[in-house]
């Protein structure tokens, strides 16, 4: 069980996890390698908020490993400036959760810089699937997620495992095809020179995940998995194996043949995405997360004044990020590894 | 919450839920009207399967209103026929859970007619779903699902909210338009022919669902309604609002601009799907949910033998959906009312 | 997890199990036989109700075994009486839950015969402990419960295990003491003769667990038995090993002295009742359940009229145990059983 | 929902709150006050550990009120010295959780100062009550627990409500009758002397709550407030109202008598302890909760050691309270709070 806590411009953002068995070895240096690849990319792709996000490890741990207990962790917040949300507490941003969170909470959130709706509540994620991406490694299970698409311009060629994993960090738009990450970022650079912001798609593979783990109907693997992605703000939708395309496909086209490889039972294709029936199959896992644009824009946008109710315009002066997809790049990888490390527990292993 | 039980050739599909509020006027028939839509629709678009699938109302209901005691209703299965499943135990059908089930459930599991992973099982979705309708409807909250596409013929003029209410139901592709239904059938009605499958995309519409409902993160709104959807099965992907579309979308064009309407803040355009930050808007929910093609087709297909671990084939005897999108259309409006009405009850509503 | 649902004067009471493990042996049979423990003893100690209350399994069992699907199970309801209640809707009965049940429900419960409140619903925790108890002596772990006092008359020789295994269900009052029981059975007759009930302490004697098994805090093995015994309904008080004589004694007299017993860590003396720190020790869990005296009784007492707000009397013309305990025993049994093959379960085991 | 981290001698201990309301006024010094009433009451009944427990909020709380969002909150950890623990790792202390746990948490625990087990953690169980007791008493509910017996020394005199509220803690056993509290005292100092421990009976009164709050069966009120305070470590019994008392009267005793008084619905005796099918009468609740002597004393016990599995003996020298019963007052007070501010919030107030 996972429980996050804070607020973009409140004093910190933690996470608590409950459940982490006993003897894994676990340190801030492994959480922090996870929360380095959520650092902004770039000046130009990224935001400008300094952040170090170093993790403190509150509780847990003893002697390098885990105890069993809860592991509770922090990274403090320092570079805060909400002098522009003070002025625009009542106009709401378009795109953002600040008209509905006013309504929600009755006025009392926290609305500075977005408060607990922020992006910056992804470090939660990223704490929490480090530990999670511990445990799945020592059961032979990877995580690989990577940019596959932004400002439109998408990977064509097919990618081998070993690119995915040597080279989604190799640049700032996390994407392992280097010639199309340089056009990301062009695009990305020119939407940001116009006051604009971007969208994307991210990618994630898992790989080494047993048969069989999951369950049926209302805890199925896919279906944890698709509300852990939904919760990564900015996202709007998530597909598995062939996805919305296998909607047009037929089932002869659709299923996936079994065949017998080295003594295990596999499938010739994986349109399947690797879960069938809430369960996995054995084959890699594959699921698509699309990020809408960033809200945050320089252009001026119009909105109301919830307090006299009235028409109005709002021009963001805040820091942000032109293009969210290269740093929701390790998230994606967080929420999944958090979900299989969950139900790989519960199924025994 | 609710709990299902029951499976494909057992003796029931049952549904338990528990925390609907006192008070809620309920019946047998109000909960009949939701499983008749979910009724095979033509025999050459559905199985022949012939199941009355009459509701039994076993607990808190009395005197014509809910008590606040725990809801639960079977519908018994009757026409059942396993003799086919007892002679390919042990081949699992391409696409079918039954390899990943039976390594899960160690070989225990029932897996005749595919057991638990029927979609029989939607039953217990459409009961439920039923008894939330009834409440949502008393907060003047409706939910609307319709076939947008099926086999690849999709919905192309923008309906009405009134055409979608009135004539979602009104053919045997659950579409409201009737000329595009037609062409759908007829594409349902050729893969038949062929030994084949098709699948589709639903499409669920909510209005008059208040802004602020919803919680963030963990519990947000969208996050809950991808994961009941993806416990349907066969759904292989779900967006909301643009979706995958708002990938390619800039900021500018994404954002949905606030204004005011008949003294409520309202959106110029609804992109967001009326989530923003796991809160409703106050905007129309919209959400697509993609359906894969029914697995089981009367083509030979390739599988293997989990007793030899020989590859060998198999050829599908059972009575299945050429299409199973139209009998989709009242589950899916099940799935996004169960977490509708759980989210305004959290609310205090 | 465990769900239950149905009501006193309904048509039936069910119960549904949510995570047991495939491949346990189970039939009907199996929780007859603990349904049977559950039946009046005698006319003259316990209610005239006659209900076979014949156990129909639903769901989750297959070929003899349970597939890991939930298991849902339900008796019917036959000899139901509901005029009594009918004409005594809005008048309390002193010591049941029908006035604050009203406030609750805002008057839409099922009053008749308590409704959900009835000690009836105590059969879904007999065919749920039935289950759990199958689980829990394939681990080697028994459930032992029994009378300890009943109307004031209680055991006062040390039983030996034996005892307490074989003659626990020999007679009508559920106490393995012979002369004891029959001294408690003449005082609960002397009572009903008065019109009136008596109360009584059931213990419970836990064999075969391991050490290790539990949670600290929150999910500590004692609070999660405490809370499972005070769901039973007239139970007033719960007390571990030494319990409330332990406020009463030094710690060097409370403290359990470790040694080693064939290789075993055991302690000395048991006065933890086989917990610490909400972890069992490998000792026998031994617990202390009180009951009150059954509420319905023959002599009129004060009540007020809930429309008018009078105060009024009432003489209940129901039938009623006049001692419930020795019908609680195996109630007892199942709710320990429960709580002990969950903590197992996520233990590992 | 509380989630609690930390651990006796690692960095601090923690607690986050997720579902608090927005809009409720709260701040560091209120949540101080409760902590300090936790903190040791003088050198010879208490422990001379120094910690000045001074509480950091998180998160969770904006300009002076409670925002909606998860509250944590930290006291850091101080005077922690862990040189005599780490010499006694493997020799469990006689009724201390030291051996259950090491085999729960196959040695990886933090063993020092009992680690998670330690009587420590009950500071987040205080600081996630001020929060609750906010809420409660926002809502006219007032919990009030005391030492009612220390050692056998018993409170003999019916106290009023006033006593109770304004005496219970004006001395160092947290006992309102200042004359029972002085001999209390002196039999605590007694059995410090001869390196012994005493326990005692914490008693809890709440009042204001309205009828009809809780719920049925396994959600019971009074299951519920059980489980609680059976996670506060030395905890052995619980019981409510007449409690095991109940046991020996007959049911024209024990039943409450409804009448009428100022226009509301009352009982004339309050045996059930204000709660009846899990729901709240609108009488008084009165809770008695029985600790056991703390395990920790200076007297020589036996013990084994578990890496050579040979008996051997064991002196503690570490810092104890002779009579946890004064510190466990705030800790009673915390953990009732919590529960009846989580219901009275499900039930809608």
């Amino acid at each position: 069980m996972v429980t996050c806590f804070g607020e973009s411009h409140g004093s910190c953002v933690g996470v608590t996890i409950d459940g982490c068995p006993p003897g894994l070895e676990l340190s801030e240096e492994v959480v922090q390698r996870e929360l380095d690849r959520r650092r902004p990319t770039s000046q130009q792709v990224s935001t400008s908020r300094a952040e170090s996000d170093t993790v403190q490890l509150l509780s847990g741990v003893f002697e390098g490993f885990t105890t069993g207990a809860p592991i509770s962790m922090v990274v403090w917040n320092h570079d805060v400036d909400s002098s522009w949300y003070e002025e625009h507490r009542w106009t709401p941003r378009p795109g953002h959760a600040d008209y509905p969170a006013s309504v929600h909470y009755k006025g009392f959130n926290d609305h500075r810089g977005g408060g607990r709706f922020s992006g910056r509540l992804t470090a939660a994620t990223v704490m929490a699937g480090a530990v999670a991406r511990r445990y799945l490694s020592s059961k032979g299970v990877e995580v690989l997620a990577y940019t596959q698409e932004a400002a439109g311009v998408g990977i064509e060629k097919k990618l081998t495992l070993n690119e995915i994993r040597e080279d989604r960090y190799a640049n700032v738009m996390r994407c392992p095809d280097a010639a199309v990450a340089k056009r990301m970022e062009e695009a990305v650079i020119a939407a940001r020179n116009e006051g604009d912001s971007v969208g994307g798609i991210v990618g994630c593979l898992v790989v080494g995940l047993p048969p069989g783990v999951g369950d049926p109907l209302f805890d199925a693997l896919d279906a944890d998995l698709a509300k852990m992605l939904l919760t990564i703000p900015a996202v709007k939708g998530v597909e598995f194996g062939a996805g919305f395309g296998a909607a047009r496909l037929k089932g002869s086209e659709n299923n996936d043949a079994y065949c017998i490889d080295k003594r295990k039972v596999v499938t010739k294709t994986n349109n399947a995405g690797g879960i069938l029936g809430g369960l996995s199959t054995g084959m890699p896992i594959t699921v698509r997360v699309a990020f809408k644009p960033t809200p945050s824009i320089g252009k001026r946008q119009e909105t109301v004044d919830l307090k006299s109710m009235a028409e109005t315009g709002i021009q963001i002066h805040g820091r942000h990020d032109a293009c969210i997809v290269p740093r929701a790049v390790p998230v994606v990888e967080g929420a999944v590894a958090l979900v299989l490390a969950d139900h790989m527990l519960r199924c025994g292993y």
